[in-house]
């Protein structure tokens, strides 16, 4: 994965086989999901009614779960959506937005985390950290924290819970809990558009739909969404600002390919 | 309508007139829905709650109903507009989004279609296949399917629910059971946004707010997409990709005028 | 607040503080009144579960009710959210969307505005006439209605709910009972997006955040508003209508600054 031959083959693979992507996820940033799965290749579902929840899941090749507007509505639904999925062995994405912000959100996820098996957890450093039991000084969602812990954490979260961790912000680490990779890509523009955490996810349950190796799938995903974003930025006239920076995000996923892609050498992969 | 002139009157009378539509619908794309409802000149309103949904149908000119993320929460809210919009006879587009993929799906759908008379049925094939009680390779919402059958499987729902079908894919049909129209416009980036299907009947409920004539009312909102779908595509820049394709698509909506449909001839209704 | 010296002071104040902006609000408008608060440089977060809605209150430094989507499952929560905040001392923004179109929206607004303290209440003049008991002719919720009385009827509701009332429209009218001040900006494209009023309700909320005087907060975040409207005309090519609009807007709100705020003038405060 140090060059991004990897890549550009899960793409392909993603647009041959157009995995079914299940997702449970929140309604502020759905539309965006859907619509970054149908860019990047792949198909989306949304479906949280508990009635019909592990039924949908049996269609999908990944499900996504995002607990970002919670409600006890569909936890039945995230369960049973992600026991049908084990059972099925695909993979399955755990968002845990604004986990440290309210003891409902760390008791549900804590709930999901120990009653699934996740494929990956991907969090901002606020969310892993509250996820690891640490201080943080989270207030919301978007919150920011340093990144100076974020290997160690990543790495004892990722065993703790045996599945990949990624911890996105400026830089994004991603662990098995041996290996650490370090992907360096993105714009501070990012961090002006909600959702891209949640789109993220989309990426990379797309990935890790025609792979069994999660840990390349979440890097492929992270470092899609960050490239993007770099072309997007490139891609804005003055007066264009965070409003056309999202469209040309989905617009630069939507034109993935080798040449977009090919400005690598920033991921980096160490243990 | 062979010729646009039709398409054009209805469309100066909903600017006219502009009828409110009141959807119940899937949180997916219900921005999207409620944007092309006001950029092709209506009103929209959405509220699902049972304890409002008939009174808000009272004000309405017409009514969409949704299953795109069906909830047991919406169910009675769609039951009761829908007999309050029978009562007073406006309109009713039913869009059984996915109702192959699971059996929560179709009884429900089923209970939809047997209590309340609706004056057009919209989905893709995999849907109305589906519905027809066809064997379907559909997975998910957004699945494909051949459209060889498309002509006799819509004239056989159309009698037996009374109602205009209409079978969306890279072209469309519309069927009242006797008469049937074919629409040729459109561009293969219509598949790649979410919510154009939910979009489409947005426009169709706002055609047939304004006149008793439903299979028109169709043609009318199908062709407009279509069309709308070619104007967004004539307009983009090479780095512009399907972000940017779904916000020139909505562009063209609201310029939709004698001019930007004149590029006609291409429905072809026979019997 | 005759010239614009404040309300760029207050977005300045903004930037440094990112005040987390808690909204209870619709599914239709909810990806852009979190995207609007971003832009204008606060923090969003979104959560109606009445298990954690107060908790999640606790962090914030405003709050939004919105009913535009008005369920029972989420009354409770927006209470317990409204009281938490009354008690914290944070500012409370209420859009009574549509209020005027059912009795349940009525009796749940009513109940609102007494049980709650709202620092300002915002809505259409067809919103802000039905809660003051008068006839309206409204169908919907994006109806309009002559602004003639807007005035008198912004300064009674003012004085009988303790709070600022801001009527929007073509002309946008504020009063906290005495003062009444109006602003003069905006674009009629305005109208042909959903949610522009759902997204003054988050700028208003997020100048409110970092100022006690909701007065200045909401003129300031209308005004915010309106001149974006210009701002996002001024740069639409020919074959660019409502889509590119509603995009070029979330733009001039993220862009906002001395200069492009600097057409002023036309705020008008008397008594």
């Amino acid at each position: 994965m140090e060059d991004l031959t990897t890549i550009e083959q899960l793409l392909e693979q993603i647009k041959a086989q157009k995995p079914l992507i299940h997702h449970i996820t929140n309604s502020v940033t759905i539309n965006d999901c859907a619509n970054i799965t149908l860019a990047i290749g792949a198909s989306p579902v949304m479906a949280d009614e508990v009635e019909e929840a592990a039924e949908m899941t049996t269609h999908a090749q990944a499900l996504v779960i995002n607990i970002g507007t919670l409600s006890t509505r569909t936890i039945p639904a995230m369960i049973a959506s992600g026991e049908k999925a084990n059972q099925k062995g695909i993979p399955v994405i755990f968002d845990p937005v604004g986990v440290g912000a309210t003891p409902f959100r760390m008791r549900v996820a804590k709930e999901l985390l120990e009653t699934l098996h996740f494929s990956v957890l991907r969090g901002n450093m606020s969310e892993i950290k509250a996820l690891a039991g640490l201080e943080t000084h989270a207030k919301g969602v978007d919150a920011g924290d340093d990144m100076d812990d974020a290997v160690s954490i990543a790495k004892q979260l990722a065993k703790r819970y045996d599945c990949i961790v990624a911890v996105t912000g400026k830089e994004d680490i991603v662990s098995d809990g041996i290996k650490v990779a370090t992907i360096k890509a993105g714009h501070p523009l990012l961090a002006q558009v909600s959702g891209t955490g949640c789109m993220s996810n989309s990426l990379i349950a797309s990935f890790a739909a025609v792979t069994s190796d999660s840990f390349s799938a979440t890097i492929a995903g992270l470092y899609a969404m960050g490239r993007s974003g770099e072309i997007a930025f490139n891609n804005l006239r003055e007066f264009e600002g965070a409003g056309t920076f999202h469209i040309r995000l989905l617009d630069a996923i939507s034109l993935l390919s080798s040449n977009t892609l090919l400005e690598g050498g920033r991921i980096y992969v160490h243990s």
